[in-house]
């Protein structure tokens, strides 16, 4: 991979995360899932938004947190995903610029607003994320520049791109042409809801597309309808370079071939928001298998990443990774 | 103060912060007076941002950060000034109006963008504020509703209000309207340079038109020309109801006719962002002054406040301050 102009590739959805504390009695009023991301239209945005309590803007976006994530890393990042060319798509462009991270995809100029993500954080630091996805719809096949994912080591997709029709499209386009190049391809499975909607393609990606999988314990339950990680685990080593399967505080495993890699969750002084954790998880991995550092460090990168994002609200990171590395 | 329906109605900025890490060489670079609040015009901002590292935003402008954390304290709180019909304007009016703050000055619906000031945070916590002030020019006296000042038993201004020229009789009609209707103003002096700017109209309205000073021990010395904090604050003592001088990490002193109560800092764990600490201070004085507290303990309230908001980014209290007080 050393020919390779950029480290990781992000293609996800390009959100502004506006975060504001919220009991559980907000959650269940607006019939929300615990934990989970709901797609919602403009009008329902403007209704959670009314109710929720003061917050802060940041930008987030799965994909984009984790491409953040690499470049704090010292990595050499790109991203494709589509704003409009409105206050929320500046900010989120430059917070992507800003780190060094190659993005060029054009804003749209009309249609829906930058897309938003009103997350809803309870006591328990636990985040309830009520996505509008705004101009993400307006991704489309022609966004994926061929010759920047082919100048990518590593391209990694969001599985929540499969709710924008024409961004699964663009996302099998990118697999393809990275997979033509030579190149590896990531999948993060995003959310159990999201494997849920999307279980029988995420099965055929996984089998014809994806090198690198991430999921947690929730989402390798939706996938294999059972609880037994180490099955699915066994599953997946023998199909992929590598299955990276995270269990919250538990610490993460890594599954390649025969090998089985447990990491430690790094420790932390405050839980505040839970949100970014598993694309903060990936970014460490990337950016360690980027380097060709063994599994074990992989492993301790994504959870120091990981911790470091939890510790205070929004789900990029506030101080540089290369230096808590 | 029984019969106001407000306990504090706060006119200033209404401005919404871009708030990232910087370090001491781009300070230098742009020519930044570390600590201090300068104001920059638009194209300005635009090249500012542009080489800014990934940042956050959140609702900001003193007054306005004063208010919040009032509300957050459980009083009532109203405040004016002026945003644009935009996404940083709706933010700034959600941000109010999810605390129960009044906040009806209708927004300029042309002209220039939502004011927003450009916060770099250096490594020991400082911050450097630099502000487009945006469409806070266009808050004009029509602004100020008559009603509105009179049923406040404070009104709270912030110097900065000095700096758009409308603004500024604006300022000096809220005095004129809350004292001919027996009620109470006070004033926040906002920055030592603001006080160079407008020394002698400061000295003035001191004179003739404010019963409670915040300011800290820069201020007092722009003001005094002179860093005996004790002569400064009988000088204060004798002229007004109530000077508060802070003194960061040594707490503040409290001035009123011939008593004098010196409070403590609150503890805390890390220091973050010094951003919003006086306006915080002077939300939990003026709290405990509406509901007729000993000063000790309005300073404690202030103390608490401030400490709070030091411990993360961003200006505003991220957890209730009457459940801390």
């Amino acid at each position: 991979m050393s020919d390779a102009t950029y480290d990781v590739l992000g293609v996800g959805n390009a959100i502004v995360d506006i975060i504001a504390q919220a009991d559980e009695a907000f959650l269940a009023r607006h019939g929300m899932t615990k934990g989970g991301m709901a797609l919602i239209d403009e009008a329902q945005a403007h209704a959670i938004y009314a109710e929720m309590g003061s917050a802060i803007e940041a930008s987030g976006g799965s994909a984009g947190n984790t491409i953040a994530g690499v470049a704090s890393f010292g990595g050499k990042g790109a991203f494709i995903g589509k704003v409009k060319d409105d206050e929320f798509g500046r900010i989120y462009r430059h917070d992507l610029s800003s780190l060094g991270v190659h993005f060029a995809t054009p804003p749209a100029s009309d249609g829906p607003a930058t897309a938003r993500c009103l997350v809803l954080v309870t006591d328990d630091a636990q985040r309830t994320m009520n996505t509008h996805l705004g101009a993400c719809v307006d991704l489309t096949p022609d966004d994926i520049d061929a010759d920047l994912v082919a100048a990518s080591a590593i391209t990694y997709l969001e599985g929540y791109l499969f709710d924008p029709p024409l961004a699964k499209e663009a996302f099998r386009k990118a697999a393809t042409i990275a997979r033509g190049a030579g190149r590896k391809v990531a999948l993060t499975l995003s959310d159990s809801f999201c494997v849920h909607r999307y279980k029988d393609e995420f099965k055929a990606l996984i089998r014809d597309h994806i090198d690198i999988l991430f999921a947690n314990e929730s989402e390798i339950e939706a996938l294999y309808d059972s609880r037994d990680i180490a099955a699915a685990a066994a599953d997946l080593a023998a199909r992929l370079d590598i299955a990276a399967i995270t269990m919250s505080e538990k610490g993460s495993l890594i599954a390649s071939g025969t090998e089985r890699v447990r990491v430690p969750a790094a420790p932390i002084d405050t839980l505040v928001d839970t949100t970014g954790a598993g694309d903060l998880y990936a970014a460490g991995l990337l950016y360690g298998f980027s380097r060709h550092l063994p599994f074990a460090e992989c492993g301790r990168l994504g959870s120091i990443a990981a911790a470091e994002v939890i510790q205070h609200y929004g789900a990029r990171p506030q101080v540089a990774l290369a230096e808590l590395a």
